[in-house]
């Protein structure tokens, strides 16, 4: 089995650091992380590279497509070879998954239409100009596509999918072994928690980076 | 302000950017990855670096400084060149601060003993080699020094940390923003949680990895 990570310019680092750790010692899976090119791909602050082992020439058909979000993917929502690869990788996977604003790449390469989805609580409504059914939870599955909301619901995607990949008591030794039992100190994490004008505040932000 | 997360052999990704996540976006302040060496640094399932944009010798004096843990980490524990980086960088941060094992190091440097601190829940009672209090806590602050559970941990330090460096309402915007409120599809995340045979399969297994 092979697991595949797409990384793009300013993608966001956790989207896809979350699905990896939980992902990557799933039993008899490889899992690559894929770009267009080999080499470092820096995330979205610029302050971080991670390496891209393989080019996406080199992985056509991966069983498991993880696609994360950040804001270098509203670059990529016209880019040809991107969107090919999608789909062409799309055609083989038992699994299509994203995190964050990921599903509107997913959207874009027509690979959502009809489908429930979710996305990052400021783009998930976008999802419906891909003739997709915006959900707002944590992880939305819809046949073989897994989408995740904003960037830390990666983490809880990753570990449903490696459920249904390797178990359910798989999947707790891995939650164990992460020692997965969040304990945020704040409860701010989602629109309807956090105060009002915090929420007002990333909206109006937001207008200037989603597009 | 500089924010330095050590990188080596070996490490957990997870354990590096999680805090890196919730940090990086600190106002006024710099985060810096550093390693013995600049370029890749390969993490504890081979299958992903990480770049070190930095190398030890060229960051002497950190304000933060993050330890992340992992396998690779007991490679490290008479590895001199590190172990005095470490000291010298503590002369003067204004917090010191670990993920996992990471605090096994910070312990072996000699600068959390006859402190309260934490670890993985398998390592933490080795942290009472170091003249350490071992502490079963998601994230334990002992004056400036601030040490978190197993690998996901790293995300609840850092914005316990955050909130620290910029104030409660911005560690809250990053929250909402990183939509952080976590929802695992099991509750196997702690040793107290998990069912016991998987507790002690992974207890029997970690004698062969912790040492």
């Amino acid at each position: 089995m092979q697991i595949a990570i797409v990384l793009y310019d300013r993608f966001t680092a956790l989207d896809a650091v979350g699905p990896y750790e939980m992902l990557a010692r799933t039993p008899e899976a490889e899992t690559v992380f894929v770009a267009e090119q080999t080499g470092p791909v820096r995330t979205d602050t610029g302050r971080l590279a991670l390496v891209a082992d393989r080019s996406l020439a080199e992985v056509s058909s991966p069983d498991v497509l993880v696609v994360p979000g950040g804001p270098g993917q509203s670059a990529l929502m016209e880019h040809g070879p991107l969107l090919d690869w999608l789909r062409e990788a799309d055609a083989t996977t038992t699994w299509t998954t994203s995190v964050c604003t990921g599903s509107l790449l997913l959207g874009v390469a027509g690979l959502l239409d009809g489908r429930r989805a979710t996305s990052h609580w400021l783009a998930v409504d976008q999802l419906k100009r891909f003739g997709a059914e915006p959900v707002k939870e944590r992880v939305v599955t819809d046949g073989k596509y897994v989408t995740a909301a904003g960037v830390s619901a990666g983490i809880d995607m990753g570990l449903t999918l490696l459920g249904r990949l390797a178990g359910d008591e798989y999947a707790q030794a891995i939650q164990l072994g992460h020692e997965y039992d969040p304990r945020p100190p704040y409860d701010a994490g989602s629109p309807d928690k956090a105060p009002a004008h915090l929420v007002d505040a990333l909206r109006e932000r937001s207008r200037f980076i989603l597009t």
